[in-house]
């Protein structure tokens, strides 16, 4: 019982080491985060289409549940740039943007995702995420970066715009790019090319005036702070907000709220799709930047715990203002470069940021939401990579189509329909290579006991009898072409006695492969050859011997292609003794 | 060019050597086939919903056609029972049973399933028909026989009842029970009796008097005509049409017409996916009776050619009166026992039909639909065998998942979802399957440069030196269980030096395990442990060179584990002078 307790409530764990240095590291990392959060939070909740006091609730309560549930020591969970994007695209469909029934779809969203996510932990199903492959995610987040800052040039601009495709959002900017405000442009132009330099420029001029580079960094991830306080008093003390500047405005005075989702059915319904998709995509990003800085500390993460920890932490948000939240890369990277040591340094950003919420938010009424805009833009274009296009070309076609289509489908058909289709794709590539499996004829190399391919190395053949390794496991999308090789060549050889199937990378052989394999035997026996099979692994050969494959076989299963070839070869002593 | 013509027109192959042999041979078994198609014909187009004449029609000009496209020199192609259930649940969704609307849908859905099957064909994708898993086929031909069999007892009772599941069959069936037409009755249940003991008690009886089994069996398979003949003959004579016995009535005698296909938009949509699944299921099943005959005889059977084949008899079916058609088992087995040689036997058997169309049609007039049901009955239930559970549960449990889901949601959810979710379900366990690949440590086999788990074998070890055996190809779906996997290892074993990852049976490493592979590298150096690769094949390492995954790894890529052995372990000498 306690055990069980210990391992669904990983706190009971480290929160019983827990001491006065652990205790001060952890402040000192919560104080740096919470001031990147801040306008962090309000900007993704901008992207999300919802009030940016959203953005703030959905740091706070999360952020808690996860230091109770979570396996990670650093991991940061709040809104991230493409859960927003998601969740914009999936309840801008069920609702009109500024309305209630919009932030309750979000709620809806978060609530049914962490549903998800804790249903997935619980029955330990996190192999699931596993079906996004690398070059899917890599090409996913590209085209999202890309679609991310493409809908954030309206607020840049100061006009209005929409769409979920690339060429939509670019089409409403044309047509409302009269209306640009130019007060608006400037600032926001300013904004992003301040933090442009911040990101590139300013780490090695703080390196050469002698600062250390861990105080460097922090100081670089402080730049959004610095624009905002700027911008804002420009607009505040300049009285600019007359002159068309779009502002964030009045923000609620308060602590999370306590808000409840929707269970209307058709609702559910709309959000089921997208909800899988938020949470499997949300897990994926934060579990990769959880195992990434698990490994610099030798520390362990379970990923059907994180499955748990993120389900929580998206339940609170439904139930407190939020909207679906995940472990952000950014934000978990500078908490543990500020040294933060346990999930308590969460717990600590969350009373920070609830202090924010009640005291600060009256400060942000001037803050431009195209200050908010270039910090979303410079954060997500460096999320921009289109290198995997080139890696994957140089590798492997194959991965290559599914990250060409991913990035393609993404920008021109939405963010659904491009991540469904890579997976979809990279699968369906998968069975398409292994359906038509590498093989190879083989011989015995000299002197050897080895047996290779007679086409890359010079080897001993016997023209009675044909030896053929496949390099598949042999399964039902595959099992006809083993029949029709095996067809093809023994029509080919009319002096084959004995075919020997060697299986040292048979890892599997279904029950339509078993098939197959009594098909062929059975034809070869009508043909009067001989059908054998050589190196069949342990766990291939416990499976064959429940069934009647091995009493109808008319060869036998050698335990090595050596033993085969000594037994069926005829001309066997002959050879040896050359 | 000539060659090309060759390739797609098999007829210019055989025809050449055709002489007056097998002329004889092929004329036999085209009367014998004949006689057995007439009655098929007829009730299958009852089963499909459709006037009796267009199954007739549906057996002359595709017969031909295949005859000149297809490779198979036995196969008989016209309505079977399976694509026959499929067309009614198709058709039944866009239009009402006996109006224009239906014809037309049913000639449309004939055309569209030819042209999928011919671009597959041209662009040489049969190989997608392997996503259909053996026990998944035998499973839903198991369920749908089971329906096509209830589905037919209104006939026999002589009562309206209607649905697409087995649960919606009975209610139908048991609320109209009451309107049972008693003499219907006897006539179908006579019939039903007669048909079941001409197959079990004929055959024996005829060989015990003496008959050749060649003709014992054709003798077997005229059974239906010889039903079709009395209860005709009983309803015509005895008057019996006026006492509420349904017979077939005025069919046209007339040659197949000209029909046109309909090309609305919106119908072309709602049949888009009855007619991809009509295709695949109409050629796998062809295909395997295809080969199966083909095999007897040492001859090949091209897969992607048969595709063009039953395309053009689809389309021929669609411009001619009939609907959806492929190689059909039965029929094709009469044909090839009767000693056809050629398609020409196909050819004659349409003209048979042809001549039957024009002058024989009258003589049905009185012929029961309960007779018809009775042969559907009688010929569906031998398709019914549900010994696929009994097998696949012995052998494998993922398998008999499929074929479960398979029998289960197509006696319950309708052959459409049925067929789908055993397709989606054999991938999704498979994906399953190696995304938690099978892997063992292994040692030295005293005495022998081999390597065995350390589990199943007595074997030398070394505990600096950790070697994994992973057997499975390495992708995107068990990329990061390798990373758990060693992961796991190192951080239990402290005295751990090296690690090799033995990859014989590695078949491929597509881009993301080269990612986790750089990944384990990169943290395998941090912690001042190397990482070896050893028996990686040839055409994964001719991959690997490619990228720069060789530059980063901190160890070496061995030839053979027992190179990695010997450079790897410094107790090695000891070892092996023990």
């Amino acid at each position: 019982m306690r055990n069980a307790l210990r391992r669904y409530v990983p706190m009971l764990e480290w929160g019983r080491a827990y001491d006065r240095t652990a205790l001060s590291n952890d402040l000192i990392a919560a104080v740096i985060v919470t001031i990147m959060l801040i306008p962090q939070s309000l900007a993704y909740a901008l992207l999300a289409g919802l009030p940016p006091e959203a953005g703030i609730y959905a740091s706070i309560v999360p952020i808690m549940l996860y230091a109770v549930f979570g396996t990670s020591r650093s991991l940061a969970v709040g809104p991230v740039a493409v859960v927003s994007l998601l969740t914009a695209s999936a309840v801008g469909q069920v609702a009109e943007q500024g309305t209630a029934g919009y932030a309750v779809a979000a709620l809806t969203l978060a609530f049914m995702s962490g549903g998800f996510l804790l249903v997935l932990g619980i029955f330990r199903l996190g192999f699931l995420a596993n079906f996004l492959s690398h070059p899917v995610i890599a090409g996913f987040i590209t085209a999202s970066g890309l679609l991310i800052a493409a809908s954030q040039f309206k607020h840049i601009l100061g006009i209005e715009a929409e769409g979920h495709t690339l060429l939509e959002i670019v089409a409403s900017l044309l047509s409302h790019i009269g209306q640009t405000n130019i007060l608006t442009l400037v600032i926001g132009v300013a904004a992003t090319a301040f933090l442009f330099w911040v990101r590139k420029g300013l780490k090695p001029l703080l390196l050469g005036l002698g600062l250390g580079a861990r105080m460097a960094d922090i100081a670089t991830k402080a730049g959004p702070v610095a624009a905002v306080v700027v911008t804002t008093l420009v607009i505040g003390l300049g009285g600019l907000d007359g002159a068309g500047v779009k502002i964030v405005g009045t923000v609620p005075q308060s602590l999370p709220p306590f808000t409840l989702p929707s269970f209307s059915l058709d609702l559910l319904r709309d959000l089921a799709v997208p909800a899988v998709l938020i949470s499997i995509i949300g897990f994926v990003e934060s579990i990769s930047v959880a195992q990434t800085l698990a490994a610099k500390k030798r520390q362990r993460i379970d990923p059907d715990q994180e499955l748990i920890g993120l389900g929580a932490a998206n339940i609170g948000a439904a139930f407190t203002g939020g909207y679906p939240v995940t472990g952000g890369f950014a934000r978990s990277v500078v908490n543990f470069d500020a040294g933060a040591e346990t999930p308590a340094a969460g717990a600590f950003t969350a009373i920070g940021l609830a202090i924010a919420a009640v005291a600060l938010t009256p400060l942000v009424y001037f803050l431009p939401k195209a200050t908010l805009a270039a910090t979303i833009i410079v954060a997500v274009l460096s999320l921009v990579d289109f290198s995997i296009l080139r890696k994957t070309w140089a590798y492997s076609k194959q991965d290559f189509a599914a990250v060409a289509a991913t990035i393609l489908l993404t920008l021109t058909m939405g963010v659904e329909i491009g991540v469904a289709s890579g997976v979809i794709l990279s699968i369906l590539l998968h069975l398409y290579k292994t359906s038509r499996p590498h093989f190879a004829e083989v011989g015995l190399v000299p002197g050897t006991q080895h047996f290779r391919n007679v086409l890359r190395h010079k080897v001993k053949t016997d023209p009675s009898l044909l030896t053929l390794r496949v390099d598949e496991s042999l399964y039902f999308v595959n099992a006809r072409f083993l029949e029709d090789l095996i067809q093809n060549r023994v029509s080919e050889g009319c002096e084959i006695k004995h075919v020997v199937l060697m299986c040292p990378a048979v890892n599997e052989i279904d029950f339509s492969a078993l098939e197959s394999l009594e098909a062929i035997n059975s034809r070869l026996t009508d043909l009067g050859v001989g059908f054998h099979l050589s190196e069949v692994k342990g766990p291939v050969m416990d499976r064959l011997k429940t069934s009647h494959m091995l009493d109808v076989l008319n060869g036998e299963v050698f335990l090595s292609q050596y033993d085969a070839w000594s037994k069926l070869s005829p001309r066997h002593g002959v050879n040896a003794a050359e």
